[in-house]
């Protein structure tokens, strides 16, 4: 007997229409930013699918698209979803795979008549990728967003998300609407590339995300004095980019001594001033990025960042300051949803990988508010958010169908 | 018997007034750079105070302005100077005070009817800041100038060097006619601010400067691989930044190993790429700026950096290259000229330390063709090239007693 499959003919069909909408002939990136023209085409476009297929079709007031197959009880909903706006210079998959994976489980339900107790929701979130801060799709469902957000949300270019909403015939405060009850839903399930090199590295198709990581970003000045390279003595001087030398100095350390193997720090911005080759610095204003899947982990981690910042400070007589400019909680993912997607991977004989995520996703905020589950499909070379971005058909294939089993599992 | 010394209220005068010529008011820098109307008008003030003085006044092809005391003999001569062109915003000694200063010791010597063997000539040299590339007018003298030079001089602004000099109705290739014979010149004296804070913190009167330093300067760019900051595992980076910090850390290690106590090395310039708070820099491209008073060092210096940035790429799975940006070889001053400046220093009691010119200044051009001394006078908290350089009257006093006796000395 043949496994019960979802159609990757279909799959690779939408994806590459999909990507038609928002290309640029000149870089072969694509251009969806959330809530421009052709990011409401995509809606649209994703909206026909739906009825290509025999399916129903839904707007709530944050624009976000979904439809749904009915199931045979009152019992809370199973989500399954991501989203299809992108950022710029994009490639075709992102957040689109799993919106177009979910379609095509809800295609192969339909179409076989499979019948579920539990109602199967696909939606694609709008604005995950951050034109006007990110994640407003989920964040209005899980009743995030409130009337100060609406009216202040812009973008980099000071186009007003409310501007932008009215311009295509939308009410701003609608996404206040949108807000779901918790109670409503069973759980999240999100299909994503994973963004990064482990999955393609270690050559497995599928990742089952256990936690999703937390983070906090500071931003930090270290003050010296901008002195001559030539008539300065080494001993006298208060280099200010030795001070951030030294710091980066000790991440391996402070990783090693207070992290945990899904730790991350970095360092991706930093500006050394006054920035002149015969002139030792007299300022560096720098970031730090740290990661963790454990909320415990990240506080340690911060504690002792400030400990090695103020030594190297007093050592190398600077002043020093920070300031944090973001933190956002790790979510855990449902033992229920990753259960049943161990489950399901070894009846489907898929090598999978358990793995965090390391990036943001709408799954994110859905986890704080009701059980998620991820799976991840690789990166090739890790990369992503740009056109070079992509994963092969069979990866794709090999997760589409975790999804489609898992989503039965769930929904009986 | 009361020392035959200067007349500090003279010196005070002349560097007031000088200082009022391009200073602009709304910060109370001194915009005097080379050849502008400001410069112009302080050489032809600068000439008018040899008039005052009962002293001759000549300009050579480079705008060079210089007046003398006659030897009585033809013996090669004393030359004594420094420039009164400034850096934007600067303040009212640098190359100012060692011309007053020259112009001093010459009125001395006319009002006392000093009878001297060699002639005693003041140079103020043209450019020594580098509006034009820098010691336009030591270099003239010391035949470096040739006409391709003249024609593509250009300053910040595109401004032409000939077009500069024609304005103020100069003939550029008249430069090509200042350059002296070497067998005319015995020696060349210098007096500056030290610009750096040896003299200020070890509380010393003067410097008498023994060697000044040499330099090489690279430009280096390691390239590794941008990536996304959460989901890239610590050990599956190529982090350029962290190459970056490898490469500082190696600094003191480095400079111990292969350097002296007159080694410095800065990094002052870096520009880390793509500059995203979440995103593992790809790029990294930074100036490195070494200096040490002995050729051998710098080139021992330069193969430990090499070998340094080297193992780095390797380690870090990094490419790296660099490009030297500039190379002066360090210049010995005189033994001759360093023990008159020692000997008169203390038969005028003066605490002189021996010290090497960590800057470039006329005196390392014009040491590669005659015997050269330096005097270094101290910067009030090692600052220059801004409003807030200064020295205490006692010290100037110090440095140009100083002078006096040693051309004295040199000049019989």
């Amino acid at each position: 007997m043949k496994t019960f499959e979802v159609n990757l003919e279909r799959i690779k069909s939408d994806i590459l229409t999909l990507a038609s909408i928002g290309r640029h002939t000149d870089d072969h990136g694509i251009y969806r930013m959330a809530f421009t023209d052709a990011d409401m085409e995509g809606k649209r476009w994703l909206e026909d699918r739906f009825h290509d297929a025999g399916l129903s079709h839904q707007r709530d007031g944050a624009a976000n698209v979904s439809t749904q197959i009915d199931g045979s009880s009152d019992l809370p909903r199973i989500l399954v979803g991501s989203h299809i706006d992108t950022v710029p210079c994009a490639g075709a998959l992102d957040g689109t795979l799993g919106v177009i994976v979910g379609l095509e489980c809800l295609r192969c339900l339909q179409e076989a008549g499979v019948s579920v107790r539990r109602t199967i929701e696909l939606v694609a979130f709008s604005d995950e990728e951050g034109r006007f801060g990110g994640m407003f799709g989920s964040q209005s469902v899980c009743g995030q967003i409130n009337p100060e957000k609406l009216a202040t949300l812009t973008d980099m270019n000071g186009v007003k998300l409310q501007d932008e909403l009215r311009r295509h015939g939308l009410d701003p405060m609608a996404a206040l609407d949108a807000a779901r009850d918790p109670e409503s839903i069973h759980g999240y399930l999100e299909l994503h590339i994973e963004q990064g090199p482990v999955l393609d590295r270690l050559k497995k198709p599928v990742g089952i995300v256990d936690e999703i990581t937390g983070l906090f970003t500071w931003a930090v000045r270290l003050k010296g004095e901008a002195n001559h390279a030539g008539t300065t003595p080494m001993d006298m001087r208060n280099d200010a980019f030795m001070g951030l030398a030294d710091f980066a100095h000790e991440i391996p350390r402070i990783l090693e001594e207070n992290g945990s193997d899904r730790s991350r720090a970095t360092i991706g911005k930093a500006q050394i001033l006054p920035g002149a080759t015969n002139t030792v610095p007299g300022l560096v204003e720098f970031s730090l990025d740290v990661r963790d899947t454990s909320e415990t982990i990240l506080e340690e981690l911060s504690v002792a960042f400030r400990k090695a910042l103020s030594a190297i400070a007093r050592r190398r007589n600077l002043m020093f300051e920070f300031e944090l400019k973001s933190y956002l909680a790790p979510v855990q993912c449902s033992a229920t949803m990753v259960d049943a997607l161990k489950t399901q991977s070894t009846r489907l004989n898929l090598d999978a990988h358990a793995m965090p995520s390391g990036a943001a996703h709408d799954a994110q905020i859905m986890g704080r508010m009701v059980p998620v589950g991820m799976i991840f499909v690789p990166s090739k070379g890790g990369q992503s958010h740009s056109p070079a971005e992509w994963t092969a058909w069979s990866d794709i294939a090999a997760g589409a169908n975790l999804m489609l089993h898992t989503l039965i599992e769930l929904a009986n």
